[in-house]
This record gives structure tokens, sequence and C-alpha cells, in this order.
């Protein structure tokens, strides 16, 4: 499911139209980045919790090469849900007790 | 920063009373975890993707106990950030080249 469909699907949901369900979700998502890029953790209550973390610089030796590579440090989004939500794939995982 | 004060920014941001943009999130929020549930994945572009993986069955030797110990498999949200966003976290790192 793409952004266009989440939002149509919004729209109809909360009797919004998709011009207004569109356009606030676009600016939740601007605002998202825009706080994560000040260096803020975001909480979304019953979903999950958005934050930036650093991957230090690392060396690894290179077997193909034998060469040690050095890579750079980089940030990444972490997002880790909250423990309220139980997603239980329906179709894949069949827990056995 | 927590829902509550994102949609009270996004309120502002795109000209909706915050009633409306906290409706839209929160029915934007329970339609992705709809969604997951039912095994898809959603792209959120320039944003990322959200989908459930599992992790499976996994026995470790716990040295306290010394017993071997199963942990059952689980299902968790994998969140990946779009290729497209490069977050900079302003204070943190400071890139050396």
């Amino acid at each position: 499911m793409n952004k266009r469909e989440l939002a149509k699907r919004v729209a109809e949901k909360c009797g919004q139209s998709q011009v207004v369900s569109t356009l606030v979700i676009n600016t939740f998502i601007s605002c998202i980045l825009e706080s994560l890029e000040a260096g803020e953790k975001i909480t979304i209550q019953d979903f999950g919790t958005l934050s930036v973390k650093q991957q230090k610089k690392r060396e690894r030796f290179n077997l193909a090469t034998n060469k040690v590579e050095t890579y750079l440090p980089y940030d990444y989004i972490k997002f880790t849900a909250s423990k309220s939500v139980k997603i239980k794939q329906k179709e894949k995982s069949v827990k056995k007790e």
C-alpha cells in the first residue's frame, strides 16, 4: 500500500475529503522529518517511537581485497514499535503453544 | 515530541483545525496498523517503508543457567527509511571529509 491509497482510505474512514487527508498526512510526515533532523525523538502513543541513531565509524577486513576498509559514520532512523502494538500476521505465523 | 504536539504543529502548518489534524493522524496510524496486520507492506514515498518481519525460533545457551533456552518466534515492525531521506543531525555528527 502506498501513500495515495492510504490517504484515500483515511479520507473514507474519517469522513474528510481526500485533499484534506493528503494535506494533513504530508504535513505530518514533513513535521516528523523536521523534528528528527532537529535531533528530537518522536513518540507516537500506541504506534511507536522514531529516533535518529548514529552508526559509528567501523573498520572491516575485506577478504576479497585483503585490505582493511573504513566505513564512515552515518545517521539512520530507528523505529521501535510500542509494547501495546501486538502485530499478529494472519497467514504467516501460527503460534504453537 | 509526542502525538498531541505533532497534531498541533501539523494543524498550524496546514491551516486545519487541531480536531481535524488529530482525527486524520489517528486514522492514518490505525490504517497503517490494519494493513500491517493484513501482511501488507506500507511504502510512504520520501519517508520510508513499514513491513512486518518474523524473528525465527532461536536457541541460545545461557551461561548463567548452563541450559539451552528457546526463544519463541515473534513478529516485529521493521522501518526502512527511503534513500531520499537524508537525516543530518545538526549538533551530533560533524562529517570530517
